[in-house]
């Protein structure tokens, strides 16, 4: 299971791909920071996010995406271009045809390290672990797009063996 | 100049078309208010939006496209729609190649009423009087949309006499 993980941001978007199945190590596949100049206007902001997403999905063709939720927080222009950029990265999974998970910071960093309130050095300190990987992934914006994949890889795979589970039963009651 | 004019939600965004020039009466081109359900998940309804604003650009074929600046509101929850709504219409205008420009709702209403304070049944009064509508459009979205648009003609027409007049003090200058 390939899953493409987006931690949105107008001026710093993270962007990490990770491939794994529950239960086993994820391994990385390719990380990214997509910027876009907070003195170029709007409308060419979110097209240059919109083109190098759209890119990064038909690169690494990721089975889903997972996005981080958008919640309020103390500074309102910061909460606007994040909600922004995590509406184009939604859009440009959906206009591909891929399922999207949206999960919220705590849930991120309680999958990762077993803890909801971790800080974001612990969440880069157990990615870099999990992920086997030689050196700590910089920005934070890096290593909280791959926590965002990690966790829906492990999420995900839950909810599949729950459905498989589910089959199984059912399967088993007919016979 | 044909101007269409977004005020941005997720539940219900408005769509206003007009046409004018400034100093002289705008015509309304089409109005509609674009809705998404509530029960639906984020990716369904922002791909929803999506395309219909695709087919209206591309239907009504604007010069430009005014949409209303998100700012901070009482409900949180309301204003990240609002964003996510907003991001979408910026986009899509900036695919199709358009000129966007962005308005806050003070702009909007001191361009309709002369007060930046108005309220929204000013608001719709005005843009019934406005563009000679025979009833008042409703709902409040869809009024409000065409408030944007008329807004954009009157500014954009007042900077492209702005700029004819630069142009034609250059030329004098150098003739």
């Amino acid at each position: 299971m390939r899953v493409l993980g987006v931690d949105p941001g107008l001026t710093r978007c993270g962007v990490g791909v990770v491939e794994g199945s529950p239960g086993r190590p994820c391994t990385l596949v390719g990380v990214e920071v997509v910027g876009t100049d907070p003195q170029e206007e709007l409308p060419r902001r979110l097209l240059r996010l919109d083109a190098r997403l759209t890119e990064l999905i038909a690169r690494h063709r990721p089975d889903s995406v997972a996005v981080e939720r958008v919640f309020s927080q103390h500074n309102v222009r910061t909460v606007m271009g994040t909600a922004q950029a995590g509406a184009v990265a939604v859009l440009v999974a959906a206009r591909a045809g891929l399922p999207v998970e949206l999960y919220t910071p705590s849930e991120v960093k309680a999958a990762v390290t077993g803890s909801g309130t971790a800080d974001k050095a612990q969440v880069t300190t157990m990615v870099t672990r999990l992920l086997r990987l030689p050196e700590r992934p910089r920005p934070a914006d890096a290593a909280d797009a791959l926590a965002l994949a990690i966790c829906h890889v492990w999420r995900g795979g839950t909810r599949d063996r729950l459905a498989a589970a589910v089959r199984a039963a059912r399967n088993g009651g007919a016979g």
